[in-house]
């Protein structure tokens, strides 16, 4: 492979100009698929133009976007012609998601979209329903989405597209990803992050992003960086990023044959080049790469250069050049409609209709309106469509996962807390046989924290992918591997979306506080999760799994800017279908929920684990039990006394959710029922959190009547809460007993310190707890005053030691965790 | 300005090599920051090691991170030399904020320390305390953080400190933000992003940024992608981001004296670079540049080209190079602490022992522990300190805002109602005025949504900064301008946080929805406004303001994945004294709560307004008293009556929070008063959500009594908010009349459709409410069937027509908002 010059040329040297018949044809679809997009921006009738066009036939709101259209359909149509050539397997990735119009276009014009939607026909009729329903009430959103067939892109928010093409790719040997980048979007910070993702494509097992800058100089209201930094940086810039540019501009809008030429060359030589940097790697005349050692040949120890190419077009190209005496095509004039008072001005009337004929449409359709045979068979065959592709529908190739057995995993107790055990270094075990098992369809995605959340048994199996120099003191470090690991928690969800809906399955670990990062993207996801699960033609996929550890309890490391469990209240405001939140008490538990989870389809799990040893408390039958029941009484930590006939009803209900509360409501019930022997006290424990909500709410909730049976309809309750305490009663104010219920949770103290000294500061450690079942217990408000001081003189002797000392007193049961600190980096 | 070679020299051909004690006085203090970086992580007593090193010696935790702490160090001793040749005013940021150590043992060498902290004091007591605070219980965190002299830049999460260092030199000429980029902040999607800031510049008016990629290799436990490629691909990137890079590479761990010159060399170049850059704009010589036209200097057309810093230094440099048979400094191993079994393994101990007596800490502290003169004298004086700057302390720095005449801005009525004026729109011509009365300490960054928003009379006195070439079509850009637009809103909130840290004002406006994009930056700020108010010495700053529009009920363009309300329920998990939110009804109220919170200091104001025309409520007096108020009864839309004695209890409380819901809530209780003129309905609007909560958890929260006498305690409350509507529980859970409260909102129902149809599908429209109250009122329940009915037909009738037209109905009053939305872009 040769070094990318500083500017390559628009025209491959050496090339054939393309024969008339084959760019004639993708002009032929092109301008049809121009004309059905401004169709259904504009058009609710005579969408042939069968009659001249009166205000009538045009919509009374007028939302949609032409700006980025055009470019879209010419990049469309151009790929069109090398699929059909070649058999590709191509996938159309619309960064521009505001350009929905032109996916919709070409579904309909490949027949796919009356496939799928009965109701809009190949003719005439369908044409009107097809044009009205878009951006109508009742019909069809304005984006790329999930009802626009052959998308797994949502448009709307930007920043996303480049991440989600290398996901789909990764492990898809024989697809290209072709990703349409605005250059709006390209301003944003994860689409930069993104091009530096071919550092972890690996040219022998994964497939190919072709990315495909589309600059047409704007955003909404200004121009954008990329477009109007000089060319020559730009050049740099997209070197920098590893890649070989090749730059089509279209200077003049009228030299339609010119952009067509250029343009068929440039798509021919990438995808070519695309191969040729496969080929060796495939056929195994270029391996993984050894070491770097002077003298070894510098491309090989690094990402190949993939082939990109850069689109400069007009925006609004085609469309109404002048209006009202303003430059619109070309300009950010042209964003959305650019003709706007259709109703109120018969000159944009007019000029609506002048423009909707310029592309010939009686050329194009029938006297029924279908498509003119000799365009309709420019259309790709079957699913090479890519309005069709199966890797744009993932569950159509989505394959269960062989798990391993939860039993050979499982801690095995004599006792409840007999072990200690770091559940996240116990799940790592099970990842590992997971991967062994899946070679090809599962991955893990974590921001440099994989080690460090104590996952690393997985590399008994598989190494870091990683497409750089790789040097000899690295460890795990390979060109294939099944965990990858980059410094952006955008990159990690944003490859591990693209990767779920072309039909894998994959876990993301992060710092509970850092996957704040991606709130936007998860809103994102779980919103097209919501409308994929209504319509019955896409296949159901695997489940978005969110592992959050390095908790906000245990980050003695790190301190506040790294305490934050809000992530979870950011997930409960989903549609209750999609979403899921697990708090396992320990490792069983924790491998019990990780069993469900990867099992699941069309959901975000979201589970949160400590990292650090912590005691078992359920043997493994009875985890397997509480995590598919949700919630449940622990005998052993109370004193009700188990058995039939024992539980009659508790003074007080000691309630946890999540490992630390966990450790502490035991904690606080073993001080009660060592100093009240007579005070009947019941421990609940919540893995699953939505097993609180009303179940009108969600399909977990509990029913009314088991939930008063574990909480009771009156007796206190002291709920020990993982998160912001207040969610706890955001979940349960419909309860019978909510009036009763006093949650403690992370309240936003909290620094650099002791893991217990969070616990204090944050009044959720067991001495707290204990006061706080004797406030709220009225018989013992009044007599317990002592043991009551005894409470809060541990407590003041607990601080001080720690303030003295630098640790948490040795004497507090579960907490002197220095030895698994020291060796995890973080 | 000449071009950038592919490869500039690491030494500036023609310099001076420097004399040998400008470098050694450099060297001295690079080993004292080392010495007090390396005390930090692992003594608690013994500081200046008087005496062998014993176990009782070192912290029971060792909990900090070295590897990136003397890379830092050697900045900070370069950039002080200099700092004192050149009396420039420095910012250091640090972007691996893990460094903590190395900006705390610069802070107590240049004396700010002590200052600030009187207990830790100049002398080897001091140290102790210095030592000993370090990540402990009680003590400082392990970052740079609010209590950290001479930082406004919290390194917990990383990917913010280039878009801080931006918004600090905004509007500040004279200075210079030295930052060091760590490469695994590198890697993050913001920082990448960040660099095209250069873009938003101006040379003129603003300061210098001197980025400084410290690339050593490694974050946690992988290499970087940046570290890794090659190193002309490197260059190749730093330039296409538009910069000139210098390269300092340490090859040799030992060849200290190398280091120092080259660092020193290319230090020099680029300060006086900058000058070089900068005097020209500022001497009148280059001037604001006219639209691009052919053959005119490609230079001046574009943002100049900064120089820019790569330091390649080993990972723990001067640490220990091998421990235990491994290779430690130059690799991840080197990342926290190179040596941590100090208290099983005497080894350790011992090559502790030997590291820190590397630093020869007898030649740089004397007898009593005070660092000896010859070091002390390095510092620059005062204020020229980078731990004492006052640009690190921006409260030092503030100036009031001049704030319009509320009055000539809020729009007169007749009667409630009687006016409709876009909320948006109107407040743009107050900021018009703020930007005229404060030139050069106010600005409103937004993503490329200023005018969508429609905060367009901005431009009639200022214009959109932009250094990249200007077209003759453009309209508002210049290279000077109050408003930035770039279509990342990490840049936004980055670039307003820098700049508001540094003493200044500003706003960030945005799409409700995609303001999730920040909510992790968000938390960070808000963490650090929790621990700066508990800090004497920082001085208040001006609060950080979110301007959210084109929010959730007025998505007709975009559509579901455009509707999010949730950033208000993120927010409100941080400390309450910290937060702020605003739900302006009408156009004169967001103009209130715009002075009031332009006016505040140290908090987060969350503003949620919509933009197009919509009925004006209150009169300017009853507006600025709403505001005051928080909540507050309207009686012009209940019917209970005014005047002393007219309220006795209402049969029923319709509670209305958010201008959408407050339109509906009016219109429900106005369709009530018509149909059954004897229901007493009482109308309570909250404009600062905060009221509802109780006053032990906000200091804005309404006293029990005052919420009981607003709400009552028994009757049924409809409530009709703008967000999701458990918040409202959540926020009000402990209320007395909590069991009676009907709350709707939002609830992840949406398409691209109509405003009324958007109600209408999450049940929150003037139908469905009038409906709720005849279904909770209980003397109604029986009694209204045919007006329920009614009600119920006439929502099947508006949704009905809403899908045969494509609009909403005309006869909905408020709802014909067609004309306003087709001229805003969005």
């Amino acid at each position: 492979m040769t070094e990318t010059s500083a500017a390559p040329p628009a025209r491959i040297p050496g090339t054939e100009p393309h024969p008339d018949s084959a760019l004639d044809g993708v002009d032929a679809w092109w301008r049809a698929a121009n004309y059905l997009s401004a169709g259904q921006i504009y058009l609710r009738d005579n969408p042939l133009l069968r009659r001249p066009l009166e205000k009538s036939d045009v919509k009374a709101r007028l939302l949609g976007h032409w700006g980025t259209t055009p470019g879209l359909n010419f990049i469309y149509a151009h790929l069109n012609r090398l699929i059909c050539e070649q058999k590709r397997n191509v996938l159309f990735i619309t960064g521009p998601g505001h350009g929905g119009p032109a996916n919709v276009a070409n579904a309909w014009l490949e027949g796919t979209y009356s496939e799928i939607y009965s109701h809009v026909g190949r003719d005439e009729e369908g044409l009107r329903t097809l044009f009205r329903q878009f951006s109508y009430p009742g019909g069809i959103p304005s984006h790329a989405a999930p009802e626009t067939p052959g998308s797994i892109h949502e448009g709307g928010e930007l920043g996303y597209s480049l991440a989600h093409a290398y996901g789909a790719v990764f492990d898809n040997p024989d697809l290209v990803a072709a990703t349409v980048i605005g250059d709006g979007e390209a301003e944003t910070g994860p689409l930069a992050a993104s091009w530096h993702s071919n550092s972890f494509l690996d040219p022998a097992v994964d497939g190919a992003v072709l990315p495909i800058l589309h600059l047409n100089g704007y955003k909404i209201a200004n121009p954008t960086i990329l477009s109007r930094m000089p060319e020559e940086q730009l050049l740099k810039l997209l070197e920098g990023y590893g890649y070989r540019p090749y730059v089509v501009t279209v200077e003049d809008p009228a030299a339609v044959r010119q952009a067509h030429e250029d343009f068929a060359a440039v798509l021919e030589t990438c995808l070519a080049e695309i191969t040729a940097i496969q080929e060796p790697y495939r056929t195994g005349e270029k391996t993984a790469m050894a070491p770097d050692v002077p003298g070894a040949d510098a491309v090989e120890q690094h990402a190949p250069r993939w082939p990109m190419i850069v689109f400069r077009s007009p925006k609004g190209w085609t469309g109404p050049a002048v209006v009202d005496g303003l430059q619109v095509e070309g300009t950010w004039r042209a964003h959305q409609v650019p003709l706007s008072e259709i109703h109120d001005n018969p000159e944009h009337l007019a000029q609506l209709q002048e423009w909707l004929q310029s592309y010939r449409p009686e050329d194009l359709f029938g006297a029924d309106g279908r498509l003119v045979e000799e365009v309709a068979r420019l259309a790709p065959e079957g699913d090479l469509r890519m309005s069709a592709t199966p890797y744009a529908n993932g569950g159509r190739l989505l394959q269960d996962l062989h798990l391993p057995d939860y039993a050979d995993h499982a801690v095995k107790i004599d006792h409840p807390g007999s072990e200690r055990v770091s559940p996240m270094f116990n799940l790592g075990g099970y990842l590992r046989e997971v991967i062994r098992k899946n070679p090809s369809n599962f991955r893990i995605f974590g921001p440099d924290e994989t080690a460090s959340n104590r996952l690393q048994a997985v590399y008994d199996v598989t190494d870091k992918a990683w497409q750089q120099r790789i040097d000899e003191l690295d460890e795990h470090l390979a060109r294939s591997g099944r965990v990858a690991e980059v410094l952006s928690e955008h990159l990690c969800e944003g490859w591990l979306e693209g990767y779920l809906l072309t039909g894998r399955h994959g876990v993301f670990n992060c710092y509970e506080a850092f996957v704040h990062i991606v709130d936007s993207m998860f809103n994102q996801h779980a919103k097209w999760l919501k409308v994929s699960r209504g319509l019955s033609w896409r296949q159901p996929v695997a489940s978005l799994n969110y592992l959050l550890s390095s908790h906000v309890w245990q980050q003695d490391h790190n301190g506040f800017s790294h305490q934050d469990p809000g992530f979870i209240d950011h997930v409960v405001n989903k549609k209750a279908e999609v979403i899921r939140v697990y708090l396992p008490p320990d490792a069983n538990t924790l491998l019990a929920v990780a069993g469900h989870i990867l099992d699941s389809r069309d959901r975000v799990n979201v589970v949160v684990s400590g990292k650090q040893p912590a005691p078992v408390w359920l043997d493994p039958e009875q985890a397997l039990l509480h995590v598919e029941r949700g919630v449940g009484i622990w005998d052993f930590a109370g004193s009700e006394g188990a058995g039939p006939g024992a539980r009659t009803e508790p003074d007080v209900v000691m309630a946890c959710a999540g490992d630390v509360p966990t450790l502490e409501t035991v904690a606080a019930a073993a001080l009660l029922k060592e100093q009240l022997p007579e005070l009947k006290i019941r421990v609940v424990n919540v893995v699953d959190l939505m097993a609180l909500q009303d179940p009108k709410e969600h399909p977990n909730g509990l029913p009314d009547r088991d939930f008063d049976t574990l909480f009771t309809t009156g007796k206190p309750v002291i709920f020990a809460y993982h998160g912001y305490p207040w969610l706890i009663h955001r979940l349960t104010y419909r309860r019978t007993n909510h009036d009763n219920l006093h949650v403690r949770g992370y309240k936003e103290e909290g620094t650099t310190t002791t893991p217990f000294d969070m616990a204090m500061l944050n009044q959720i450690d067991r001495f707290q707890l204990a006061i706080d079942v004797l406030d709220r217990v009225a018989s013992l408000r009044s007599t317990q005053a002592s043991f009551r001081q005894y409470l809060q003189d541990e407590r003041a002797r607990a601080r001080q030691y720690t303030r003295d000392e630098g640790q948490d007193p040795p004497y507090i049961t579960g907490w002197n965790l220095q030895e698994a600190e020291q060796d995890t980096p973080g």
